[in-house]
């Protein structure tokens, strides 16, 4: 852990009544403990001057470093600005960088240039300006008697854009001497501790500076790799990379993605680059797998379309399911699912169909079959796999869980045989 | 507004460390402003007891009060009860009153007590106990020359159970000497805009004390009235249900229910009331009309099931959408969703069927049919009203939007013909 003493403070009144979720600082935060360095405090504050000033004043004080958020807009009640310059003391002067950014920007888009829009271009005089790629209300960085103050907008794309593209690189890794990479494994199909186990033997013969954090959501585990080195000794990445390899070759096909991606998404670049068109039969998941294929930009390139059979007429009638199965073994079974892809096959003009039946709850289960029995199957017309699942008692969290488990098993199904 | 200065302290590293959002301080600050207060700064600080009882003695000496949670729990890194009985320079003790009712919940539940769970029992002096319906760390009340400390637990239904049951009461309303009533309306149908218009003849009337706000969702307004009155004058709940019924009337069926409830929640209910099965043909929105359906516990009683139809050939094959109306008309049309309806009353069994066809964008839009248009469909065997929705770019958006019409459509369409 570093020793610097870093708060990041809100500013923002829709944040104190309530109305919006501080997001921002949460996001800064987790950005801040990756470094090694975790916030003292965070602290939302009105759109008010005299408070923004107290706050500075007490923090600039104790504090090595604040990162502040939000009222950098062109509307009348963001005073961050004038409040800042009333802070350090200095007057505002007008960025001709800053307007030419903002007179280009405008251009672009064909939008005529408001009194306010000029406005946005006075800041406190020596302020260091930090570029906006995503928006026009710049970020500043100040320094004084080793206090250092960065001022973002709130907007969380635009600060987001901001803290990564300017105040890790200027500020923070400086401030820690540290170079930092990491790289994060999006992993489906099995749990935290398996990952923790399979893993194991790698990390134990992790260089110091290195760290593995475990971020379980529902049906997937993102697993990210951190390292930290001292700034003088340069990059590390080939270091990095080949302890990477090693992670994904322990996890192999369980990694769907790197990053910021989804199951639906890496499924749709599978079945475009293998030129694949899938559909989908759904008991229980009740059209929740289906709309997640539907939700990608694009899908109707791939997806046919769905059945959502929830009453066994509809599994009967439309998809095919013989009375026989749903009479002896029951609507949720593994000979059902089968018939369902089956089914799925015959109508829905799909190269591979993915069907679901199980029992969501919170009623409806018996001794042999409780609540949180989900079958699940995949197949083409040479092939089906199948797949049970023993959840809990909890409605939405078994659809949800058995919606990712069915998107899984058609990216590996995929996988195995295309 | 009332003067007094209150703040919002959360206790917990794992909101510093961005690991968990502190929706806690939002809640808290929205139901505050409820009253007419907002709070002054919502400050979140590590388990640390120096920086407890730090920002306690720096709070104490500017404000009213303060509202803190976290770090009541049993275990060993929750140590806001000693902080703030150093704060309090009080002795911890035994509170017996606790201790019974711990043991009652852990006879209940049939758990051993642990050696952790009797330290919780240990309070600081003089402290008052908010009981805890929800779980077994109770909330505190301390007051000391004018400043008045409250302290939950950081589990949120937990704060929120002795919020709403003990400190609402028991001292904020006594502090601001008001009473308050409150009723949150839901609206379908219809934008922020229209329901202000609709209102304003009766909110130009409304006495002093009462206030309205508009909670704008997607596919959904929130109208919430509130009312304060003097707190030795009583209760104004009659003169508050007057002004609600003025509400109703003019708002009519675009209401489609009260506080926390949601359409298709709503529909269900309906459904069950008049012994109605429903069902979906789906295009654009992809399954997520079915989805929302099959969310609420107990669908399976009054939704059969659904198509989505994401290909012509589906539409065709198995929905029976004309070969002629895909050629004249197109797969987003008045007739297509009308034929739609048709297929699906066909064969999924159900008495209602709604359908949406449309183009969720962001590309695949034309001069004709740009990305947003939308067309829906409610029928059964004797009626079938259609609906065009002109919608914007964004394809998460057009898709929630379309759905939440779609239910609504559904909604209003039951309302009138059964």
């Amino acid at each position: 852990m570093n020793n610097n003493k870093i708060s990041i403070v809100t500013i923002g009144h829709e944040i104190l009544i309530g109305q919006i979720v501080d997001t921002n600082s949460a996001w800064l935060g987790e950005k801040l403990t990756e470094t090694g360095m975790s916030p003292y405090s965070i602290i939302s504050i009105a759109d008010d001057e005299q408070q923004i000033i107290e706050t500075l004043q007490s923090l600039s004080q104790t504090h090595d470093m604040v990162l502040m958020t939000g009222g950098l807009g062109p509307t009348k009640d963001d005073i961050t600005v004038r409040s800042i310059a009333k802070f350090l003391d200095v007057p505002l002067v007008f960025f001709e960088e800053v307007y030419e950014r903002i007179v280009h920007i405008f251009q672009k888009l064909n939008r005529p240039l408001s009194d306010s829009t000029k406005a946005q271009c006075f800041l406190p005089e020596g302020v260091e300006i930090l570029h906006n790629s995503m928006g026009t209300a710049p970020g500043m960085l100040f320094r004084k008697d080793g206090f250092t103050l960065i001022s973002m907008p709130g907007v969380p794309y635009e600060m987001k854009a901001i803290y990564l593209e300017s105040v890790l690189e200027k500020v923070i890794l400086p401030l820690i001497q540290k170079n930092i990479i990491q790289k994060t494994l999006l992993i489906a199909g099995k749990g935290e501790t398996e990952i923790e186990d399979l893993l194991e033997p790698v990390i134990s013969t992790l260089p110091s500076g290195y760290s593995v954090a475990y971020l379980p959501g529902l049906g997937q585990v993102r697993v990210r790799l951190t390292a930290v080195s001292d700034y003088k000794n340069g990059e590390l990445s080939a270091e990095f990379e080949h302890y990477i390899s090693l992670f994904e070759n322990i996890l192999g096909n369980s990694i769907f993605g790197t990053g910021d991606t989804n199951l639906e998404k890496v499924l749709g670049q599978l079945c475009v680059s293998h030129q694949l068109k899938i559909g989908t039969v759904e008991s229980c998941t009740g059209g929740n797998v289906a709309a997640r294929l539907a939700s990608v930009p694009g899908a109707s390139e791939y997806f046919t379309g769905g059945l959502v059979a929830y009453t066994n007429d509809i599994k009967k009638n439309i998809v095919g399911v013989s009375d026989h199965t749903l009479e002896i073994y029951g609507a949720v079974s593994e000979e059902t699912v089968k018939e369902m892809v089956n089914g799925g096959l015959r109508i829905l003009g799909s190269d591979i169909v993915i069907s679901i039946s199980g029992i969501a709850g919170p009623t409806g289960g018996s001794e042999e079959k409780p609540v949180g029995t989900i079958w699940l199957a995949v197949g083409n017309k040479n092939h089906t796999e199948t797949k049970k699942l023993n959840l809990g008692k909890k409605r939405e969290q078994n659809i949800l869980l058995s919606a990712q488990a069915a998107l899984n098993m058609l990216r590996l199904f995929i996988l195995r045989y295309y």
